[in-house]
């Protein structure tokens, strides 16, 4: 196994792979044999692939939305890409783990909010921020500047009908080709879903807040 | 909102906050409104919680376990924590992003695998480099120097019974009180499940694999 091969195709995802759940009954032996022929031929069908700019969507209710674009836009800033996040909720004046990193690298990261919207007590103030801060979201994704932008949390702005789903749309629609877009948050919009290349749902299965225990610097946040 | 007050309680997660999908009825002032009175009973009640180190689990047949992880270990990295990733099914030879942004900031990360387990043709060499990395793993855990450590697609020695869970029980039993594991793959066993004290599951809704398009670059890896 070597990049070029990787290159090719997900390894880790399959349509056709055999899963131990779904097929108890076959040997291991028979289980990795099928295996090694559904990824022949998947190398075999990406090589008439097409390559193209896409559109990524982590939402649900459970943890590593953010988390997951974060890692995401290190990594492809360690393939050397030009990346940026811009983060819709988040506080300019909080200190996140992820902002720290990303001064240390020196990744651009904006936090385009003033607290957590959903605790705002001025809603006006919030839909503002809000109408503020996409423009800036506007400007990157079209300014042919980046290979990957990440919106973190936007999907809330959709929710609350703060901005209009056909006016993301637009600016998605007319991106450059280089540029990938990520969009983080709870409630995803339908027409997001529709719209988006990978969507990706995380589920809360166990939480240690149900145990009672705090939230952890370096876990958290 | 400033840091301290984050320190307390995890802002994203509410057992009581009012989800508009379940309650479309109330208004928004009226849910704004819960939602502030149920963060500030969290804010009180996590005075009293209590501060442990952790065992978070990222499973599921979607997207983003491992870049999840690694996302949370550069931002642990970002708040002057000591971290590590070991990776059991990757290859030494591939060079992925994420290694590569890893060696750009002296991130310590470790590949145990020699290519994808899976695809392997020679099981008991398999099995043999699970056991080897396996051991390391051990070492580290029990090391105290870390305060977090990820150990990428440990699920799939599990699953294969290559690894014993009682074993890695045992070593997380008795690791020092300052380092929390992250475990991930698919398939983690109920075990792990249970012992765990965090659990999320990524669920893939839509793959841009299903519409033929080919791994990317800064986005699959």
């Amino acid at each position: 196994m070597h990049p070029p091969e990787i290159d090719e195709v997900d390894p880790k995802h399959s349509t056709n792979e055999v899963d131990p759940e779904v097929a108890p009954d076959i040997s291991e032996e028979e289980r990795l044999a099928r295996q090694l022929s559904s990824h022949k031929d998947r190398i075999k069908k990406t090589k008439y692939a097409t390559r193209k700019n896409l559109v990524l969507v982590n939402t649900g209710i459970g943890k590593g939305k953010t988390t997951a674009a974060f890692g995401m836009l290190v990594r492809a800033w360690g393939q050397g890409m030009d990346v940026c996040m811009l983060q819709f909720i988040k506080a300019k004046t909080a200190n996140w783990g992820e902002e720290k990193a990303a001064r240390k690298i020196d990744i651009e990261m904006i936090q385009l909010g003033d607290g957590f919207t959903w605790l705002s007590e001025d809603i006006e103030k919030d839909k503002e921020l809000a109408r503020t801060g996409w423009k800036l979201c506007k400007e990157k994704i079209l300014s042919g500047k980046y290979d990957l932008i990440v919106l973190d949390e936007l999907t809330y702005i959709l929710k609350y009908g703060w901005l209009d789903w056909n006016e993301v749309k637009e600016t998605l629609d007319n991106r450059p080709n280089r540029t990938h877009v990520a969009i983080t948050g709870r409630y995803a919009p339908p027409e997001l879903i529709e719209y988006a290349d990978l969507v990706t749902e995380m589920t809360e299965i166990k939480h240690p807040y149900h145990a009672n225990i705090k939230a952890q610097k370096g876990i958290e946040f």
